[in-house]
């Protein structure tokens, strides 16, 4: 049964569970004791932040381990901002960030630190140039991934470190998506968690230079130097640091094979289904991503039957979320965001998975689509005579895709030139309606409050 | 090879063990996904929290799992403090609490909070009243331990639940060394560590009452209802329920098998070994820790000392701490802190071990004696003549416990009724030499500043 949601977490890596099991019997006791359990402890303890350092590119001193990506995202975030009070108070990160950093910026926010998001192309890539222009040098932090964990996207940061290093701002970067494929350059903190490379969970890295001003925040605890609180999780660290080891052997050959599988999903599935958009940037990407979206479906629906033909995916629809708002990501790229499907492929899945995936795709999005009663895909059809300058399309109350759907419906209802409105108090209408007009070449004029929810405008021009 | 300090870490339990490997295969994929991989790490989890409450005394959804006991005090104590902050930002610990418990008030008084630490009797235990008179309605939060985990002493947590109850004042309690051998009554909020009772590391529980006003600190994050941040550590969750629910089934057989061990440890040491002091309550207490100090007794050297004979120890001495500060535990209960000794035996400890420790511990602390010049135990000898009233002992520059032996050795050399003086700069003498007038039924006049170090003053008097 193929399982395609690597960039969520990864199977357990043979090397990662061999390194857990056997240091269950030597790694339970605590490191920092002086009898010979703890001795041997240590002596893990320190082979693997060695073996961790020396993947990351950073000396031993600089690596701590975390719970978590998350915890060292959060430490990293606040340590550094802490280490740089006396500078200033601007957190920069991309608009594209994980969560765990959005929420780590609102948090500062909330602490009356002052945040800037960069935002990014419709590749989801930001340009090195805006990003430094939001930055001088009472900047406090500027946070951005290696990749995208939802579109794939490579960032560019060496470009952005080059400006950050200019003006003496230190640079954090998410290397979470990107750490099992190669090392990062750049970087002032960096960080990362080891279940995304097929180590165990519950350990998370957090690499900070030598020289970076950083002051732990909350209660004291004397692990890990003072950077990450509790009882080091030796087993795990154990496996995830032989696990990084042994997916870095292996990188580039498994690198180019998975990027060919996923150029092969890129290429076939617009040509496979209809009125989809495959997003993120086509060559600087992670090797194993794919994201795509398809018009006139329905996204939990979507997965739902995607599951039951075996294949586990993930997606940044709004439906699928419980916050009922499409992925952050796709709405900062203004891409369409229903019927979104993220395809990461684990270390090793097999060309008749992927082909597998092919076959059954097509089926399942037309289910999808006859189901919602979606417009056919090349409605070939005349259109009927035009029976008014403008429609109004009452949407309200309904979920995406039926929003859109209901649009498409009625579009060669009016002439060209005429409009439709659809009433909508669906978030992901916001997103999906214009990128709709882009993928149908229709003008989308805008949108206004309405009595109730907003109103979308669209122009027929063809 | 015996290992005796459990209250740090305990051996994984086979249980454990067991758990963790059969739940590598399933538990590895994010619980929050809907595809079968994600359902069936989320059944595994929900069942972990179900085994877990029930052993807690708890609904399901009153349980959070965080990465560590450090974890989950240090969230429960901000989170209940914050969630407070209208009624008050007194916080009430006993003196005596975890580090983890002390390091978060010193947190929450750097932020502007207030902390009272309420003080132990020479057992280690907190009075109810005492604890009761520093708490009133506008007080946000107190904490107690559920047992000492440097000297076993168990506290009144029943008693003091009922003055906080009283006053509608949430009560934290540490439970991490004393979950394993049954529930805790009258806690608002409860926090304990799976590798205390030979769960993995990487899994702390953090239980908050329904009701209890709560609002979680730092960056948001949705796992675990908010409560703790990042990606469960699922398998070691599983592992963690597991084992506690096997430890529990053993808890009365194994308590009362450890309990005679441990009485027959604080029984046959002081006559083994001359003068040592059993500390923390001989029947108020865990039933598998005992402590003690040894007079005249590097700490350090008696734990290589101890470690070369083959058994695992811990110790309260300032010279095995970095900060050479004798613990804050004993410094609070008033008692000897050189050669302080900690055994705690991990389940299925064998009556063979014991009796090993107690056949070895003799000639050890005999060897360090000698190597110290340490004064004989019953100084038979008669008193040389008086030479002075009163003599000035310099142990500037000297560490625990040449202070003390140096006190001891003059002691005759003065009159009943004369003072020795003796000069240091060693932070455990302030702890240890009232300790040994106590012990020799000698008086301690008290301390006052010298140009260098501190003078303490004893008077002979017999």
């Amino acid at each position: 049964m193929p399982y395609f949601d690597a960039a969520s977490s990864a199977p357990l890596h043979p090397v990662a569970r061999q390194a857990l099991q056997a240091s269950l019997d030597e790694g339970w006791a605590d490191p920092a004791r002086l009898y010979r359990e703890g001795r041997r402890a240590r002596l893990l303890l320190d082979a693997a932040r060695e073996a961790a350092a020396e993947a990351v590119g950073c000396r031993p001193d600089e690596l701590f381990f975390t719970p978590s990506g998350t915890h060292a995202i959060h430490s990293g975030i606040s340590g550094a901002l802490a280490g740089r009070r006396r500078v200033g108070r601007r957190l920069v990160v991309s608009a594209v960030e994980h969560s765990a950093v959005l929420h780590a910026a609102a948090s500062w926010e909330a602490a009356g630190g002052s945040v800037t998001e960069v935002c990014v192309d419709r590749q989801g890539t930001v340009a090195p140039a805006a990003f430094a222009a939001e930055m001088d040098k009472t900047t406090a932090l500027a946070c951005l991934q290696s990749a995208n964990h939802e579109v794939g996207t490579e960032q560019p940061v060496r470009e952005v470190a080059e400006a950050c290093r200019a003006l003496g701002v230190p640079l954090l970067v998410d290397a979470a998506q990107s750490l099992a494929w190669g090392p990062v350059d750049g970087w002032s903190l960096l960080t990362a968690s080891a279940h995304k490379w097929g180590g165990p969970a519950g350990v998370g890295l957090l690499a900070v230079r030598k020289g970076v001003r950083f002051a732990p925040q909350g209660p004291a605890d004397e692990r890990e130097s003072g950077r990450s609180a509790g009882f080091q999780n030796l087993p795990a660290i154990v496996a995830a640091a032989a696990s990084l080891r042994a997916v870095r052997a292996e990188a580039a050959d498994e690198a180019a094979r998975l990027r060919a599988l996923v150029d092969r999903i890129r290429g076939r599935v617009p040509e496979l289904v209809s009125d989809v958009e495959v997003v993120g940037d086509p060559v600087r990407r992670l090797p194993n991503v794919v994201t795509f979206s398809c018009l006139y479906v329905d996204g939990e629906t979507l997965l739902h039957e995607l599951d039951r033909a075996g294949f586990s995916v993930s997606s940044g629809s709004s439906c699928t979320s419980s916050t009922l708002i499409p992925s952050h990501v796709l709405r900062a790229m203004g891409v369409l965001s229903e019927g979104n499907v993220r395809v990461s492929l684990p270390l090793g899945t097999s060309e008749a998975d992927v082909n597998g995936f092919l076959e059954v795709l097509p089926g399942v999005v037309r289910q999808v689509r006859e189901r919602l009663g979606a417009p056919a895909a090349s409605s070939a059809a005349p259109p009927p005579p035009s029976s008014a300058e403008s429609l109004v399309v009452d949407a309200l109350g309904r979920r995406c895709p039926i929003p859109v759907i209901e649009l498409a419906k009625v579009i060669d209802d009016v002439p060209v030139g005429g409009t439709v409105t659809v009433l909508s108090d669906d978030e992901a209408a916001r997103l999906d309606i214009p990128a709709w007009c882009g993928m149908r070449g229709q003008e989308y004029v805008g949108e206004r409050e309405a009595e109730r929810g907003v109103a979308y405008v669209v122009r027929r021009v063809r």
